[in-house]
This record gives C-alpha cells, structure tokens and sequence, in this order.
C-alpha cells in the first residue's frame, strides 16, 4: 500500500521520526555514561542536541555534524567513537518556514513558534537562523565519578552572554505527555556561525532571524543497556520541578 | 561493526523494540479512532495488546493473530483492514521461560515477575500460559459519537468471571516515567485457548503455568495523525487516577 500523507489543520503531513537514546529522568538521577556512539546517533538524525558522557559539555547536531562545546567555551567537532548518555536527533526536513519578529525574546518566540504548528500534541524539531541581539547560554561542566545528582552538577554553571551574534538554535519542542522521559517545552541549544561559541540556550533576543520546523509524528527511544541505568531512579516525585531547576529556563 | 549484546545483572540482552500506536492518555481524553490498520499494526509485532476504532472490544495479538474480543462475549479474529486507536506489540522473543507457583493471584504473580526480571527500567512482554483457577476479565464496549471520555466509557463494564480455563495471557509491564504514554504497572489481556473467552484482565489464580519474558529496549511511538488527536488534552491533572479507574485494576 502506497504511503499516504494526512491532512491536519489544512496542512499536508509526512511522517518523520524523533530518536532519542536515554532519558532526562537518567541524567536527574546522575547517569552520566550511556553506550551509543556519535557514529551510531548520526545514522539517526543530521539535527539536534544533547550530551556526552561524564555530562562532558553540549551536544549540538547541525547539518550531520556534531559538536562538542564544553565548559571552558571551546568547541570543537565530536569524533565518531565518543559516546552519550543523552541525545535527541532527527532527520530536518524542513515544512515550515517564516520569519520572526526582531527584538522578542524567548518566551515570546516560544508562544510564536506555537502559533505556526498544527497541534500541541506534536513533537518539533526548531531551528531558529540569523542575527541575535543576545544569547545567553549555559554549559554543562564534566563530572568525576561517583556522580552527584544533575541539580547539583549544574548548579554552579554560570550563564555566559554573547552579544551581537550570527548563529543559529537547534531544538525540540516536546508535549507534556513525555515528561518521564524528555524536557517537556523547548530545549534548544545554540551555535554562532563561526563555531566559536555557543551552548545550552537560556534566553535570546532576536534582531534579524527566521525558523524552520519539522514535525515529529514518530518517537524512537533507546534505552541505554547499562547496569547504572538499570539500578537509576527514574521516577522521582519531583521531577518536573528537577527537570527545570537542571535545565534553568529563563 | 557487528551488533553486540550487553550484559546486564549477569544476563546477555540482545535489543528489541515495543511498538505502540496511539497513548493511553488520548483514550481517557475518548480519542476512539485511529488511522493504524491491523496489517500495519502486525508488522511491527506477532504480541500484543490494544482496542479497536471506537472502542469496539478488546484487541489480543498472539502468535501473530490479532483476535477481537467485544463486550458481547463474541471473539472473532479481526480483519487486516480493522483499524486501531491504541495498540502496543512487539516481536515477541522469550528469554526468560519459568515456572509459576500454583495458587498465587495477580498481586503475587507480579512480584514474582519482577524478580525474574533484570531491571524495573526497561519494558517487558509478558507471556502466561497454562491453567488457571479462575481469570477475571472486562471488555470496552463500542463507544458512539460525541464519544465519552473512557473512565466514563468504562464505568459500568461488569466483570465476568471465567473458573477452570486453560489459556493465555498477553501483558506489559511498562516503567513508571511512561506515565503519560502508556499503563504504568501490567497491562494485560486473556484468551482461552479455544478462542471463545478473554478479555482485560482484572485478576486471575494460576493453577499450573509457566511465564515466558521479552525484553523491550527500545520504544518506537506512532503518534495518530487525525484532527482529533491532535486537539486531545493529553496531560489532564489526574492522569494516574484516571487510568487506574478507566483500567480498573483488582
């Protein structure tokens, strides 16, 4: 039977694919190390984001290449055989293209941004391109065994701002309903054209920029085969307040 | 390079993949239709449990039959081209072959899986097969437009009682941070093994049966693509209550 596409909301939907190795419930619970190789996750996706194990810094996947961008600001290409214990990837395809308003911030591109999709229920992938007026950025520091708890590892991350840059954001839009298992809302990730700078993105302000989408209708979760992940807690009683603290939204 | 198993809890795991169409959250939101058809739907999986578009009966997939269990008490198998709002399957591999003790319900029995079992982290098919003292068991009835919401849908389900019946149960045992995607817990349905009675399985007393264990490593989750799925509230404030109740567990 021939693929068909559906119409929803007076748009023309294909089927793509979120993929996702471990869950943000591990890395709360201090499970820093995951068994899925840089080379094996491109195979599933050329756009997204994430870490490396020991929480050695942000994964920011762009255009099939994959950067490590670490605590002490450098940044540089992944090679194929370092391993993450935490990554959300997808193939772009690009369905929705506009421009955005200058000067807003991120909450406001957020509400935006939810403005040009057909339904909430939905997972995004969101890559924002252009100039910024600022971006203000947080990066994950390695940590030595035995690991402490993610509120704790991040808690001292202080928030770095680049002024007047070109680059651009990769991130997902995910539904509330994967609270367990991703970072409900957005979690994006930034990278300047030059590949200088960049990281876990806190706040912008846009001066001069548009946005691409592309829908997941689709997830694919690997489990990381691991006896730490197997003894993890993963269900804590706090976790939507833990996952914002670690994460620390504007 | 070659595939490599990994060893956990002194047990080699080999990966393989729950397939679910469809959440457990859209259904207590009465979201009863689906655009998966069961041939689809079996070639993601020879096991497994679900319903049917408009909550027409319970769905069983064993030995790769799907079989349609409605609230009549009629069970049919179910026509490639029926299709499915929620359904979860998987290529079912037994590693795990066990004995049970006689005499324990379903309270018992699920501890007593939960100690075969490597970690309480990763999904589990569940297969039971053998005699049983007794099974108690529901089935959803078809549900008509403007469709209730399924706790409501469920109320006044009568549980039937089926006494010295040898036959087959086909669950899941699904983590906790899957909450907003799946039943937490165990998930499973019956069939007798002249395919004349089953259903949801509210509890049960094993005479003489063994249990057969598959790993899920990976969860691959198709979204429904339809106007009303992508206008459910997925994430009402009491979730878990309203799954316990719409599931009714003994």
């Amino acid at each position: 039977m021939a693929y068909e596409p559906k119409r929803l909301g007076g748009e023309t939907i294909y089927r793509n694919e979120v993929f996702q190795t471990g869950l943000m419930s591990q890395l709360l619970d201090g499970i820093y190390d995951g068994e899925m190789t840089v080379g094996e996750l491109l195979g599933h996706g050329n756009f997204g984001v994430g870490t490396f194990n020991g929480l050695d810094g942000e994964m920011i996947v762009l255009d099939g290449n994959c950067y490590q961008m670490r605590h002490d600001g450098s940044i540089e290409p992944a090679s194929l055989d370092q391993q993450t214990p935490f990554a959300v990837v997808m193939n772009f395809v690009p369905t929705i293209r506009r421009g955005l308003p200058n000067n807003i911030i991120r909450k406001s591109a957020a509400q935006v941004l939810d403005d040009f999709t057909v339904s909430k229920n939905y997972m995004y992938a969101v890559k924002i391109v252009g100039d910024f007026e600022w971006v203000r950025t947080r990066t994950v520091q390695k940590q030595e065994k035995p690991y402490p708890k993610m509120v704790e590892a991040t808690e001292n991350d202080e928030v770095v701002q680049f002024d007047k840059v070109r680059g651009t954001i990769v991130g997902f839009r995910t539904p509330i309903y994967e609270q367990g298992i991703g970072v409900p809302g957005c979690h994006a990730h930034f990278i300047d054209d030059e590949h200088e700078k960049g990281g876990h993105v806190i706040d912008f302000k846009l001066d001069n920029a548009y946005v691409e989408i592309c829908i997941g209708t689709n997830l694919n979760l690997h489990l990381p085969l691991t006896e730490a992940f197997s003894e993890a807690d993963l269900s804590p009683e706090d976790l939507a307040e833990q996952i914002s603290r670690a994460e620390k939204h504007a």
